[in-house]
């Protein structure tokens, strides 16, 4: 694609100031209008190096209250974020509700130079610009409006500002020995740069090629590619005609549903239970000292009914987890400023990175469970979140190498009842049970319809549910840490 | 101090459970309550390798409820750590109000490590361990409790641990010879160790000496000092005998305060006045330039009366800076968020790393200006945080390198009516003024004593207040680009 632009073109030098001055006006006063209406917006600037990248954002950010804006200038990963799937950094610098992130390079940059490392990119590209559809699509489907932009230079353009960057004293130490390396292997990269534009200019993202010889005709282009864009946006959602992201089902879920069931077939004794415990526990030990040792993560999610036992079942199956290796992250309704992020976002920040294990207290599936019930989220949000969070699972488990547990802990109504008059009567235990707790029970048939579709279609083959039958407390404990067990052994 | 102890000692075998047991459940009672009345505390644990730490921390965890307290293992830094003042990431990692956060190791080892480089450690331990006891008393002026132990243990019985980890093959890849090198150097970092913990035992902060060599002796004496320590803060919670933090003079302000003029002595043409501004632009990006170079980070801190000109003046200043090397932050009212935390550490989160310029729309000193006179924090807490001010700018300059711009943005009540009335007449305009702008307006002379005050006390050899008089626009403008090069100019 990018051979088809004609890098001749120029911008009209006599009216360029006032047109420049005019498209500020204009974005300055869209950024308000974007802000009152909550829409967030992600703009990218990508190209080739002395492209213009730093000075079209210095254009940019001049019309733009500081206030109302982020800019993230990627470079190479930290050790940190390493550790983490690809996209885990990127998701955590989406942009709040009615805020502007700036990207100057993005995650194609960083997808760009992998696959340069890589004889076979054709192969492994692919799945990349998967990834990064699925990343941008899921930010659409939630109202983001993603521009994104690649500043196009030839090589002997290139050559010639690195070497005027040099002659440059102010400038010429920023021209390292890495920075002509990548520019002699401009041809190579060209396709690879081209596939990933073909491959990720969707219709919730496409692309806007940008001829960046002439410097001021590259500020104007994606100035007026902004400027229209986010009007067309305004009106969109003026007359109602903003598309909400649709539903899609993009993983299969297994061909046999789980079942839920409430009580074991087998029953054991309590003597029984405890002493399988303790040898499983040593054993979970060492397991966890083998996934600390060659760094792969685990998360655990929890779910079930109120009282059905999950934090006591955590307690006990960490019990003999190294401390410095696991972490629970304790799952409540969502805070203001989480609200004003993708619903995923709170939960990725929270992915464990090399060796650890990540045991969520309530999860992500909050989305399909009480906040469909209770309607905190529109019917097309929570439909489109069974696909959502396989993918997002999927990715997890590609990226990291590492693997995800998830618990449903089933109690009949009856034994609900049993505990909650129990928690009710016991002074130690009461603060235990709140009038929430009554209220979701009324729902209970709700919230089953909710839990039987969830587990139909999210149990996929990388990160399937277990049901853990909860009437006999120690049954279930000793069934979640032979199930964490298995999937220890299974990631060794 | 560690040579006095009786390494010898032993914990009863017979009783240990059940002692153990008792603790337990006291702590996690205890932990309910402090999460009811709010308090925050910080328990942490340091000790020689192989002392004991991670299980001593483990016995701990198991009593308390994952939703109330974070455990924090502290490593070598990153390298977005190690590019900020030393004590950043532990800042970062204070616990929010009612919340335990467990350190395994702390920033004592990170200063002992460091102090092992040095042959002069005897003179720059100093300096570190006042700077850790700044930051303790700050924490425990806030209410914070803290608690420090230190496992001991001697050189042979560490050696004889090391082996058995050796000897287990679960554990002896975790026996690197890196551990093995620290080891051989137990006898040097004895002294240092001993020095630390004699300067930083403090009234707010005290050590407690641990004998570790039987590990329940060290486990039921970490325990116990915990329970009691924490019983003993509830029970002054109670008796309102708890002590606030009293207020402190540590810097000495400068001798000449600041005085506050609204307009210049001198009368400057508004195009005299561009012009000058213009070649300064040009100035300030190469000075940008020599920071970034350099990596020294600076921080520009803006305040001023409503409608002074903070953010006209901040994007003429900025407007020449590298976008990808500047940022604005926008201070506003503390989120609830932001609430749970010592009110110091939202600005420090935002501190600029290698070669940045942070740019603070209002700063710290808001708990010294609007919540002192709105009454928003306590008069001990705005009399203490002058202290706490200047200690922290201090801080940030000594670990940084960097340096520290304050701006104070004048004018006239007369003006400021005149631009009150200007935006409320301007359809453009008005959405920047709004009624809680001419509530302030009202309280001007109340605002005045604590602008004067302010100017008094935290105008600091290290971070002078520079005046800035805003009546008229371009001079205010001109003004503040002219400090920040000189303060540019004085860092490289």
């Amino acid at each position: 694609m990018l051979d088809k632009l004609d890098l001749t073109k120029k911008a009209d030098e006599g009216s360029y100031e006032k047109t420049l001055e005019s498209y500020k006006e204009r974005l300055n006063i869209l950024q308000r209008t974007l802000r009152d209406q909550q829409i967030p917006v992600i703009i990218l600037i990508e190209g080739w190096n002395a492209a213009g990248i730093t000075m079209t954002i210095h254009e940019i950010v001049q019309s733009l209250d500081p206030r109302g804006y982020a800019l993230h200038s990627i470079e190479k990963p930290t050790y940190e974020e390493r550790a983490r799937p690809f996209l885990w950094r990127f998701w955590l610098r989406t942009p709040p509700r009615g805020r502007i992130a700036l990207f100057a390079r993005s995650w194609y940059s960083r997808a760009i130079s992998e696959e340069m490392q890589k004889h076979t990119w054709e192969k492994s590209l692919k799945g990349r610009a998967n990834q990064i559809n699925n990343f941008e699509r899921q930010l659409a489907d939630d109202n983001t409006v993603i521009l994104k932009f690649f500043l196009h230079i030839t090589k002997e353009e290139q050559k010639q500002r690195l070497e005027e960057r040099e002659r440059n004293p102010l400038t010429a130490w920023l021209v390292t020995p890495s920075i002509w390396n990548i520019h002699r292997h401009y041809d190579d990269s060209l396709p690879i740069i081209d596939q990933f534009i073909q491959k990720t200019d969707t219709e919730y993202a496409p692309w806007t090629l940008v001829e960046a010889t002439d410097r001021r005709y590259a500020i104007l282009k994606v100035y007026s590619s902004i400027v229209k864009t986010l009007e067309k946006k305004l009106e969109a959602e003026k007359d109602g005609k903003a598309k909400k992201g649709k539903p899609k089902e993009i993983v299969k879920p297994k061909k046999n549903p789980v079942k839920r069931h409430s009580s074991p077939e087998k029953v054991f004794t309590k003597d029984e239970l405890q002493q399988t415990l303790s040898s499983l526990q040593i054993e979970m030990l060492e397991l966890h000292y083998l996934l600390f040792k060659r760094k792969i993560p685990l998360m655990i999610a929890y779910e079930g009914w109120d009282a059905a036992g999950k934090g006591g079942n955590i307690t006990r199956v960490a019990k003999f987890m190294n401390p410095l290796g696991y972490y629970v992250v304790p799952v409540a309704a969502p805070t203001e400023h989480e609200k004003q992020y993708h619903y995923l976002r709170r939960f990725i920040k929270h992915f464990p990175t090399r060796g650890d294990i990540a045991i969520f207290d309530r999860s992500w599936y909050g989305r399909v469970l009480v906040e469909r019930v209770e309607e905190y989220c529109s019917e097309t949000d929570w439909q489109r979140a069974y696909g959502e969070i396989n993918e997002m699972e999927e990715d997890f488990i590609y990226s990291s190498g590492g693997g995800i547990v998830k618990f449903w802990l089933e109690i009949s109504k009856e034994e609900q009842l049993k505990r909650f008059q129990q928690r009710a009567g016991d002074p130690l235990k009461i603060y235990k049970i709140t009038e929430e707790d009554w209220r979701n029970r009324e729902k209970w048939d709700l919230y089953e319809a909710a839990v039987d579709e969830m587990l139909a279609r999210t149990s996929t083959d990388f990160a399937p549910w277990t049901v853990i039958e909860s009437n006999d407390k120690w049954f279930a404990r000793v069934k979640a840490l032979k199930t964490v067990i298995a999937a220890a052994q299974k990631l060794l």
